[in-house]
């Protein structure tokens, strides 16, 4: 690991940009790149995890539609938002680069910037890596961190008659990468358009929700929502084997996900339950604590906590309701192998 | 992460198959496949390592070359070479796939039985990864595992008058390579043949070997050996702030490597110097307690140790030397960019 980032780091004119990027490692880690492996002392008490993503240029990115900071932030944010998701603290980040050459060093540079400046943000630092030739521009991202045992969360602990919830707002994303793909945006209120293609361009990972609804006694199960509540719940509802019942009549469009659903002419719920990349944390909580729970969370990071409807005894399937009734929800979430 | 896997677990005709194959993860994994991260114990006094390859088809290896089972045992001991470099033991293993259309389930479980044969001869569990499809078949391994700190080598420990020496023999997989690659494996005897294509599509990574050799204070250095020695040498040159001396006299071509070069017409010592793909370990070891740990691995592992040169006061070069004198030797190993 690492060879190529320790040879162009020492010989090739990448060398001083790529390290002023990155800076230097913190204290914990005592070796890095350009070593065989990383390493670093991970709090003792603690578990440590690991996560990793491929994202594959033309399916999760287009090398034409962001700027290589958006990429590489977001190829680390949906890594990033798995941690959070199991109530942990990113530690350190491995990459894997497959290169084209059209990749050049000027791109490279911006995006291992826009990779630097979140893993900052988010107490992490890139250890090392791997870079390689490809027919098509990937990257490979694998974060380790750690968490407190009493404070992780699984997607199994769902328990009959706990509420659904999210953080922040769904459909955003999905809305800016239709309002994207369609060459729309201009057509927005510049407000309306930051928001949804904010919200798919630069991702924010909950890392901070995460802990904090972590160390609640009362959140029960906790995932990351990124392809769709209609499939995540369904996983959700599966692994901690309750039936979910999402009840339409709560989920509230966002005015900027209204703007640019009406735009696209599309329904907002569809983009709500089916639309994906959204990287907010659904949740299991106790009903009688919920609202505590959500006030401590708006408190506490400024973030509100959406109740989207119930688990109940079952099988692991998802209802629908409102007005005319309940009926089975099929998953139409994002399919990687579609 | 893990969601394709998880679905595929859950959904797919693969479930079984993959998780027959993968087995039961060990009682320290907490958080396994099907979760947003994995969670593991690790030891609370050791160090935590990491360390991430990518693997691009027509690159790294070819799919038609060899059978999926030897792909997927390759893709995870290149990775445990880098962890036995640093006198580490490997825990967890997490794979990111980039899949064709053309890599069907059998293929695919194959593939994972591989890994998983190995993986389990290492000591460590597949506890997670990320399905996804790609133009060109992509393997991301990432493990991480941990370490003494004591026990732990860096590239950057050689000092001059150090012994540089190897692990077992080098470039019998370069010479099965040009010998697949040039259709002559019949021509060769057997056993020549067996040795070299199997050091190609087999490497074992010297786990054993690297925790024992970071065990002992005299040994002041370790990497693996991944792009040949010319490289490799000088990287570990580079790193410590010495000059390395390559004493071509001692570099004796095993029969197999002999047997090879002559069919393929070329010098066995320009395989050895620059044939790449040996994952052997390299190392820097005090001259006085050389042989004492040469015999001791030998006892212990029953893995050879031998002297090919030593450091000296310098830049960071490598010369090279014979009964001509001395020169610079010119890294001509593998470039992943080239």
């Amino acid at each position: 690991m690492g060879e190529l980032i320790a040879a162009l780091l020492t010989e090739d004119s990448l060398v001083l940009s790529l390290k002023r990027v990155l800076g230097e490692p913190p204290r914990s880690v005592s070796a890095g790149i350009g070593d065989d492996a990383a390493a670093w002392k991970a709090p003792a008490s603690h578990l440590s995890l690991i996560t990793t993503d491929m994202l594959v240029d033309g399916t999760h990115f287009r090398l034409s539609g962001a700027t290589p900071e958006d990429i590489g932030r977001k190829a680390l944010a949906v890594n990033l938002s798995d941690i959070a998701a199991m109530g942990g603290r990113p530690a350190v980040v491995v990459l894997a680069l497959g290169l084209t050459p059209a990749i050049d060093e000027a791109w490279l540079v911006a995006f291992y910037r826009g990779i630097a400046e979140l893993a900052g943000a988010s107490g992490c630092a890139v250890v090392g890596g791997d870079i390689v030739r490809s027919p098509v521009f990937t990257i490979g991202v694998t974060v380790a961190g750690d968490v407190r045992r009493t404070r992780m969360r699984l997607r199994s602990g769902a328990k009959p008659g706990d509420v659904i919830a999210f953080t922040g707002a769904l459909g955003l994303a999905a809305a800016g990468l239709r309002v994207l793909d369609a060459g729309i945006a201009q057509t927005l209120d510049v407000r309306d358009r930051d928001a949804v293609c904010g919200a798919y361009l630069r991702p924010l990972p909950r890392l901070r929700e995460g802990a904090f609804l972590g160390g609640s006694a009362a959140v029960h199960a906790m995932m990351d929502i990124s392809d769709g509540i209609s499939s995540d719940v369904a996983r959700m509802a599966r692994s901690s084997g309750v039936d979910a019942v999402v009840d339409l009549r709560l989920l509230e469009p966002a005015s900027a996900l209204r703007a640019a659903a009406n735009a696209l002419k599309v329904e907002p719920l569809e983009l709500i339950l089916h639309g994906g990349d959204d990287y907010e944390l659904l949740l299991a909580a106790s009903r009688r604590a919920f609202k505590h729970v959500a006030s401590a969370l708006k408190h506490r990071c400024g973030t509100s906590l959406s109740p989207i409807g119930r688990f109940e005894p079952g099988d692991g399937v998802v209802w629908i309701e409102d007005d005319a009734g309940r009926r089975l929800l099929e998953p139409r979430g994002y399919n990687h192998l579609g």
